[in-house]
């Protein structure tokens, strides 16, 4: 199976993406970086670089489908809702640029790559390093999001699929 | 100064969206209503139907800028990361229509309509009820979407503006 998969790390002051196409058990490295937003904006503003920088990875690279990490609630709730705030942005560029959109947690990306659930960020980093044959470890976000790209090319994922709207 | 101005109420189940035209003291109703997602589907759907809800009601109605409600944290925390969700997936369908967004607590809100920060929301509704001058009130999420229009028709308030996009 041929396709091309865009890894994204969701976050509101950093969002990772990455972008790897599969040929079968063949895994090529294509793209990856960061979205920065600047934490002096206003939230419109900071959400608007993020749908932006999605949308224009999107159109450029014309990635098949999308998988996207799962987040957690942090101990800060106030963080936790600027994190959930950053993702669903992510997740509307991406169901915007009509991806299938397929989630993995943490866990199922340390598995997938490392090979052990409690792997380190450096260990994420080392092992996408090695799987995609790269000159040097990826920076943290786009490793993160490479890893899930990975994670989603070793797996069927679970997919998710167009919505139903109701206007009254 | 005449504007038409999209309230929005976000959440991940019930999204109420607000529509008025406001001509210097004048305010006229244009529609509301909610925008429903099944609790069944998931995330990736949800955020979907809310994109496209709103998408399509700006592409309608064309209005000239949004207000939307700031959320806060809920006691529970997973609650918090899905509303956080909703309210990003429903910033980035209006930073993606190009609305100037604008944002307001819940107490400036009540303060606005009602003229007391602790009113109820059928307090709410019953305001937006008589300040349209509408046969019934609206539905709950309806009624606040249109409190935050008429929260910022009553407010100079505070724009957020396009933002900077930083690939690495």
């Amino acid at each position: 199976m041929k396709q091309r998969i865009l890894g994204i790390d969701p976050g509101l002051q950093r969002t990772g993406f990455g972008l790897i196409d599969q040929d079968g058990a063949r895994l090529r490295y294509v793209s990856s970086g960061v979205i920065k937003t600047e934490s002096r904006a206003g939230l419109a503003q900071r959400i608007q670089t993020i749908v932006q920088g999605i949308a224009s990875i999107s159109h450029e690279a014309q990635p098949d489908c999308a998988a996207v990490e799962i987040v957690f609630v942090n101990v800060n709730p106030q963080s936790t809702l600027l994190l959930g705030q950053a993702r669903g942005a992510a997740l509307a560029a991406l169901v915007l640029a009509q991806l299938p959109v397929h989630e993995y947690t943490a866990l199922q990306v340390k598995q997938a790559t490392v090979g052990y659930g409690k792997a380190k960020k450096e260990q994420v980093q080392d092992m996408v390093m090695r799987l995609l044959q790269l000159p040097s470890a990826p920076q943290s976000d786009a490793a993160d999001a490479l890893a899930c790209a990975i994670t989603h090319a070793h797996s069927a994922g679970r997919q998710i699929k167009g919505g139903r709207m109701k206007l009254s």
